[in-house]
């Protein structure tokens, strides 16, 4: 339930004003659903974070990287719920699923020795990222899509993925990231 | 979730149509949330739906009545899914709360020995029957108003309970009542 | 989501252990539902809240009832996310809703002069409070009870309500009433 | 909500018994929540499934395959309230998305021109199907699970994939697939 969306409905809505005894009602309504735009819009708010994080990276290295991965992180998302459901696009092994911050950290900006394959797959000189979503589905305050995204880098290769999200809404009207299984398509 | 909000987006919505090796895409979206307007149609539901026993009562006597009611109830309430914490407006002592749909018919019609202070409030002469609310919450499915119910009979005696009412989406579409807390005001 | 519900399930849990190139995997498991003893304590949380905040006023006032009343709002209802749709028992006319804070504070400790028939219903000598539930319906982070309340005061006097609640458990694993319906029977 | 898990409490659970005017009260309890134990199940019967196309493929040939597979996609899978987000292993290009039962079917036994590249993945002859969970999300009747799944072909060849499914608890009781999201592992 979220404070930002309580709306103040005037008594426009409201009939039967001549109530006895009823001063003229406002409906306060509490709206605590996902909508299509806002899912959208948090698709986009993650294509935009992964620039921003290939940006601070190329004016100012490593530790603006970090510092910008960690915001985007603690934004986006529900870390500090629980366990992420994260499979990133390129982990492998025993570290394939990242349930932890430190391992979405390690798989975005590398440089953690306990994550030793991680490149740091937002430190690319990444230009534009684009969704093409496939399926959404709104259940409360719980969204799912699934589609592609795909990013393009200074060389302008393309690079896409098949990538399935899932937002919650928190109290606080934040939307966060609880499900992120990225994979590269197979190759028939 | 539900096949009847299941709406075909328009490649119009999904940029990116040039994705080498893919069709321009048609995003299929599956909305299950309930709707501040699907709430208010679902009240004004019940309201006729009283209007209606109470006309059938008029019209064909007790038989008809009963009929339907039977068919009102399983459509506005959830009773197939299990028990609905309804507290009827007039209902006493140890049959204050009809969790069956038995009690739930016998408060609307009477007539059932089970329940023998059941008098049926749907076979009163109603006339009118209108929803004043004060606060809606939108919870995905899940929806819950509260508020004022106005009763105007046919000699014009108004009636108004405190009433509240939480509704749940069936996966058929069908919206029902699963909470129904009915009470006269009190007079301080 | 809530980390206070985070559970390690130990590697029994998780056949395959051989799978290779995996180390022994380890199950997160994050539930966020509210369960029926949950919902039980947070009834007996609002009783005994009740109690002491009667107690707070025979031993300290009403200053210090009011001190009381406003950590127990704070902590068992959820007026910091919205409106809650709140209908006390005794409450009236233009005020028989209290979707506010102030609302539900001048209702338990009265003292403020916008709400004029408040008497302070956490005022009276309240010896005991027991809920006698009817029906109880869990639907995930949400849920909702129907029943009776009966509160006994100092001079052995016994006050039966009818009463609704709905808990919603937050994020941060607090449970608090988004709907409280309470009415006197009625006397048929 | 659920008829299949209403409880009926007795009366032990509620106290206060001798309440003037009532009845013993008997707790009705409507627990629409998924567990984790319903959860992991339900992966048992998608493996089970899945063995039970390849069996029947064995012993009756395709049609005895399909009619299988399309048994099981109407029980375990949720195509009949909307789009499934469903992402297979191994398909390809403009058809990886599989949101309608055809295109699901499809992938499980072929033969279908409309899915050229559609080989059947359950009429390989599969001898084992195993689940390792490494997240568990439980939320209300929706639940998450990633991690991986084990296949062992007659000739004792594993292919593992990582692998996320949300299940959703209908109404009717039945656990069924809204988004399958199945990749082969990173090769790095």
């Amino acid at each position: 339930m979220l404070r930002s969306r309580l709306l103040q409905i005037a008594p426009a809505l409201a009939l039967g004003l001549s109530l006895q005894g009823y001063a003229a009602p406002t409906v306060q309504v509490l709206d605590s659903n996902l909508t299509q735009a806002e899912v959208v819009a948090a698709q986009k708010g993650w294509c935009d974070a992964l620039l921003k994080i290939s940006a601070a990276y190329a004016s100012g290295g490593f530790s603006k990287a970090k510092a910008t991965a960690e915001a985007v992180i603690d934004q986006a998302y529900a870390y500090q719920y629980g366990p992420v459901a994260f499979k990133p696009t390129l982990a492998t092994g025993s570290q394939t699923f990242r349930p932890t911050r430190a391992g979405a950290l390690a798989y975005f900006v590398g440089g953690n020795p306990a994550f030793p394959n991680d490149k740091g797959f937002a430190l690319k000189p990444w230009r534009s990222c684009e969704v093409i979503n496939q399926v959404i589905q709104l259940n409360g305050g719980y969204a799912t899509t699934m589609g592609n995204v795909r990013f393009v880098d200074s060389s302008g290769k393309t690079t896409t993925v098949d990538k399935t999200w899932s937002f919650m809404k928190e109290p606080d009207g934040s939307i966060r990231i609880v499900l992120h299984h990225s994979s590269l398509p197979f190759e028939g």
